[in-house]
């Protein structure tokens, strides 16, 4: 079977039917796997904020097409109502998580959209945006093929890579980012096998990249977080592969939390540490890792995993969603324009000058 | 109120009652507080496997508990019957796990007791193994007050001092390992505040930890283990205490999985990492961390959270229970005999000869 093409890596987390946005309900797999539908930009940005839709790109395909909704909803205003609603559409999505940049990235091409057409109709504006919404998530798909294909050359035959959360087709439109370098490796005739984290509170890694990769039949072995360093001691991981949701112009990466001790524990045991990494998801407006805001989410999520609730009463909590690893710990950052070793200030600015 | 006599530290792990022993059930708090009943050394073998009973010193109190209940259950029998069972006795809790070595050093000293008396009456035997079984109870609690007292002096006034799984009094028979360092330095006056891994996959941080500090109105802030790095980058950590399952002969520190990351990450950030450590706790005939065995658990412990099971089905998993922390990370043991710095194997032998 040709993977590619025909295989479960089809999986859409997001697809336009019948004039409405449809995204797979991540909150539940992989128990139930079911779609949701959504018609309006608020709509969205629920989805986004309780995290039916996660994943950077993925964010930023889904705010996109929010955009979109929201000007299809509007269709049939005059163009002030037009102007004033879709801002409110923009400001919704805008407001409903921080620390992803592709989410204002995304947000930023659509504006630019309008602009561009601010002398057309509004019906051709609509057809504009929708138009844009529908390219970023085909460009995203091509572009984590171009980073698979890249990332691919780096993994060994037989390699062991450990991977944090889910940077996979869920994460994205469609391959991946981490798991779109597993993938296009093992399409490649590489044998790979993926130790997920399970990536405490949401359980990315235990729900969602080990779903993905049972699917695709690659191998893949789940553990609790706080056991890929004793995996790293023993000699059992060969490469560390992540997804990242924001890098800083000066190449620190913010990444869901865990990130960094994984990253520091990698660096003891010269393990290589990639960061697959479209440009969309590059800041070069952020100076470095610690002026990235840090998301900080629900003491439910910590305090147990949905109903199954298991802490202590009265104990306080914390939940950042996100860390940073800095820069001097990534051996690479995988783009859809190359590979780039030890990245750093000069070289991050190089990738967007060519 | 005096906390140290009548406050909720006076919670019992073990007691003897009516002529068996009754554990806390730690499996199921904190949703319910309730004591189980054992009455033979396999019972109680059972009960440490399942997890009934947990921690270092606790398993090693519950084990000679085992003894004597096995002991008494054999009083009517010839010398020769009392021999044979009160061997099988000892396999069964031999086998029960592998990694804590308190259960080895409490079921010798059990056997020494048995061999000093062997040409005594099977019912004085009896007698002598139970009130050894006793004595090794009520001497843990003292080595417990001991080194809280050394290690109170190591933690400054408002210190935030993170500690992973539960090396509190639930771990032991009374006032706990790391966390009688810490309710030492609160009964000393300083204001301390606890951050507790979670630490996954059986949840003693985030079930047994916090609710020990939540009864004791000691501040104390839940989080992921996958966060302990993100806090320790931003300054939020002062100090690291946690217990041990196993110290080597040249200060390599076993202890439950997740501890060797936390070590790593405080060396990177200058901050101190101490071990709570019995004398028990250490195996001069073990060299290095390396020859400590580890115990692996069952996959339903990383699937999911007992009947809450959330991993994608036909995932592979690994559940390694410890892990081992090299001697270099640590700043110091602490034992009831004083803070030993920077531990190594001539300064551990040291400890044995004053």
């Amino acid at each position: 079977m040709n993977r590619q093409d025909h295989g479960p890596a089809a999986v859409q987390t997001l697809r336009w039917r019948e004039g409405r946005l449809e995204m797979i309900d991540q909150r539940v797999l992989p128990a139930r796997f079911e779609y949701l539908p959504f018609t309006s930009a608020a709509e969205v940005a629920e989805g986004i904020r309780s995290m039916v839709v996660r994943g950077a790109p993925a964010i930023g395909c889904a705010a996109a097409y929010g955009v979109a909704l929201e000007s299809v909803q509007l269709r049939g205003a005059t163009r002030e109502a037009f102007a004033v609603g879709l801002q409110r559409g923009f400001d919704v999505l805008a407001a409903s998580r921080p620390t992803a940049v592709n989410l204002f990235w995304a947000l930023a091409r659509m504006r630019a959209v309008w602009d561009a057409n601010q002398h057309r109709a509004v019906g051709d504006i609509v057809d504009c945006l929708l138009a844009q919404a529908h390219e970023i998530s085909a460009d995203d798909v091509r572009i984590n093929r171009a980073m698979g294909a890249y990332g691919a050359a780096l993994l060994a035959d037989g390699a062991r890579v450990l991977t944090h959360c889910n940077a996979g087709a869920l994460a994205t439109a469609g391959h991946g980012t981490a798991l779109g370098v597993i993938r296009s490796a093992v399409q490649a005739g590489k044998r790979i096998s993926v130790i997920a984290d399970e990536t405490r509170p949401f359980l990315q890694g235990a729900r969602l990249t080990a779903w993905e990769m049972v699917q695709e039949n690659i191998p893949v072995t789940l553990i609790t977080d706080n056991m890929a360093g004793h995996l790293m001691s023993r000699g059992e991981v060969d490469a560390i592969v992540v997804g990242t949701d924001r890098v800083a112009a000066n190449g620190d990466v913010a990444n869901k939390i865990g990130t960094y001790m994984v990253a520091v524990l990698a660096q003891r045991h010269n393990i290589p540490f990639y960061v697959a990494c479209p440009l969309s998801t590059i800041d070069l407006a952020i100076p470095d890792g610690a002026a990235i805001p840090i998301e900080e989410r629900a003491a439910e999520e910590v305090t147990g995993f949905r109903d199954c609730q298991w802490a202590a009463k009265g104990v306080q909590v914390r939940n950042p969603a996100f860390d940073v690893t800095p820069a001097e710990l990534v051996t690479a950052l995988i783009t859809e324009r190359g590979v780039l070793r030890q990245p750093n200030r000069t070289t991050i600015a190089g990738l967007f000058a060519t």
